[in-house]
């Protein structure tokens, strides 16, 4: 069946994200190192993340709020509310920066906007989502756009199904194995896997689990035309 | 045009919603008034989060970092980390609260849902609105449910456009005049305003904007089903 949609992710498959999250906890980390020297900073901020991640969400402002929750904490609550104030910036900070993009996303993109339909399928914040891609300037490429709160079979399965798409005539685009290709590959369709620089731990897979068919990886989306065409 | 396509408003049309925002802020205003007693507290929290509203966008996670920022800079940084820590665990109650529907909502829309296609628009936290509706037990009652950023001209547009509505076959029914009613009528839709008890200051509208027709009130979701036969 040849390809007629293709969905694209879009933090750290088009434009940049992670980085901006490695960034801000490096700072968390050397601020909270003042008080609590002794402190595994990244393991508790981690822990209270997937602790909060049933209640928040994902997204920029769920990690500002686990970063407060954490530093309350992990100082038994003794930390000056000044330094908190400092994280509250650095959430706002997050939320405005310029979306940077992916080297070589915006001539792919439009490249193959004429030869398929594209969808954006993101998680994560609406607002903060909606935000980046207005700023990304890539938006009239897209034929639409689907924000989830997650990426899995039952929510891919409502993209096809609300859009009208078969399976086997459409390919996800990622940077993560768990969100973008073992639920879609799962569901009849085909994915392409860009590996960015750094995951977040929570989207890894264990190689036993990965599929063995119906996806391919790519070291840049540059390689993304002619694996359309071959995949 | 006879009437295909009902559009609901979640927040204070099917469930409570301003009710819990309004216990959090009276809770807030007790506790900065131990630091600060002569500040006026809701004053400045407005003021907060109209500022914030480009960043955070709506929702409970929006109002719990400003509730946090305005604290920090009521008190210039004097309030203990322990009081900002009380203020994150209302922001988790609110999102975990059972969602508390509004009298006659059940009935009304069990009724309506064999005439007529319903869809949920909202605005707000996706996150936060998706685990509402999925507590709310009314899921399965909406073809479709969508959640904006914002309701205005643009997005009600792109709703009908996406779901193939004419605008003379939607009533959308709302308790917001600016977000429910003002948009939709102007697009050439109807709507039906449902007053709830309390409204956030945001939502007003001034009567000479109001549109002159294709809207009409009701004092509960129970008068719909007449009102739907004859607007």
């Amino acid at each position: 069946m040849p390809i007629r949609v293709v969905g694209f992710d879009g933090d750290d498959t088009l434009w940049h994200s992670e980085t901006r999250f490695s960034v801000t906890q490096a700072e968390f980390r050397e601020l909270l190192k003042r008080h609590v020297p002794d402190a595994d900073v990244d393991a508790r901020l981690s822990e209270m993340e997937m602790k909060n991640l049933s209640i928040y969400g994902y997204g920029v402002k769920s990690f500002t709020l686990s970063m407060l929750e954490t530093a309350i904490e992990l100082t038994q609550g003794r930390i000056p509310a000044t330094d908190l104030e400092v994280i509250l910036g650095w959430g706002k900070r997050m939320l405005m920066e310029p979306t940077k993009l992916i080297d070589g996303v915006e001539e792919t993109l439009r490249g193959v906007s004429g030869r398929y339909d594209l969808l954006l399928i993101t998680k994560g914040d609406l607002f903060d989502q909606e935000s980046k891609l207005a700023r990304s300037g890539l938006g009239e490429l897209f034929l639409g756009v689907e924000i989830l709160t997650e990426k899995n079979v039952d929510t891919y399965r409502g993209v096809f199904q609300r859009r009208g798409i078969k399976p086997d005539e459409f390919v996800m685009v990622g940077n993560s194995l768990r969100s973008d290709v073992v639920p879609v590959v799962a569901l009849g369709g085909r994915a392409v896997h860009i590996p960015y620089e750094v995951t977040w731990h929570h989207e890894h897979v264990p190689d036993e689990e990965l599929p063995k068919q119906g996806w391919r990886r790519a070291a840049s989306i540059r390689e993304l035309p002619e694996l359309l065409e071959t995949i």
